[in-house]
């Protein structure tokens, strides 16, 4: 797989934490990319028009874009049928984790281009706060399902921790580990394991 | 399934679209939500702390979030294995579809955020502009597949639909026909057929 990465976006940490975890991490060929969502990088779009990254292709041609799909290709390839489970209950449990988190992750992502990108002059303190709001809403419902994230390691978990990750590295002054104690304490432990320590963001 | 939904969301139409394809709309009772980036609606949140709809209970208790995770759920309900196959290369080129036409609908509703939401002194152009070209790149890629939107229906074809049908619906200005005639040729029929015709936006 050729995949189209930039090195801070918690996006490909998704899938790279999943290769991680499921053996798959040499079959990944890394392509560096610069997303940026006001000016196209013709090395990212010629493969996904969006202009985002992850994207990959695989050596058949196969095109896969975004880190859910992709992810959902590294299950399919790997040994670890509880990863992303094929259907049923097991499924939707996996993927309600994933959705929380991922959902996050948009949320963060639009903060942080509303204070970071945007010119200063035009920024909308609502935006701003609307989206922090759906992030401590949705870590709220994480710390209610602490149980479910120590259970094996999933794409749920997987992104979870790559959520948390996210908000330590571009919003360390947005403290959410005391209103979600639980959440907190798996983070402390999973933030240690393979596919979150070989992946930290620099 | 209750469905929180609110009549204009193209992420609505694309679950009740599929739903209606796959003969599963009366198992939906619509519940309505206002869904809003900057004032959180309790009925939406309550169940989807990211403020956003569609998500869906089941009477069992289970929470799908999202319109990929519902339609995921329909699909595994419904009788069509061809609407989203269970795996290999069809499945690679159904998410393929879809994630592309997914990809115009994020970027048309920030856009319209933009443009219809934030206050006119804080617009910013290159943003508006950046996602508007995101759109056009990803409707030459389907215009480039509209022989693999003309097979069987599928998640990738309704989900471009309810893209296309967006674009008509709220920037009827933004014109994408005449660059992508096989695109249009596609919709023009496809437009017809009862799961979009049912849900047209109003």
């Amino acid at each position: 797989m050729r995949l189209l990465y930039s090195p801070t976006s918690p996006y490909v940490r998704k899938v790279m934490a999943s290769a991680i975890h499921l053996g798959l991490a040499d079959r990944i060929i890394c392509v560096a990319g610069h997303p940026s969502p006001v000016k196209p990088d013709p090395a990212v779009s010629d493969v996904n028009p969006l202009g985002k990254v992850p994207a990959a292709t695989l050596d058949d041609g196969t095109v896969l874009l975004g880190s859910r799909t992709i992810c959902e290709w590294l299950a399919a390839t790997g040994a670890d049928p509880a990863f992303l489970p094929a259907g049923g209950a097991p499924r939707w449990a996996v993927l309600e984790l994933h959705d929380l988190a991922d959902g996050i992750l948009d949320a963060a992502l639009l903060a942080r281009y509303e204070s970071a990108v945007r010119p200063e002059a035009l920024r909308w303190a609502d935006w701003h706060s609307g989206q922090l709001g759906k992030i401590d809403a949705a870590l709220s419902r994480l710390n209610a399902l602490a149980d479910r994230l120590a259970g094996p390691v999933t794409l749920g978990s997987i992104t979870t921790g790559c959520a948390l990750g996210y908000l330590d590295f571009r919003f360390a002054d947005h403290s959410w580990r005391a209103a979600n104690p639980r959440l907190a304490a798996w983070w402390a432990e999973f933030g240690e394991t393979a596919p979150m320590a070989q992946t930290r963001p620099a």
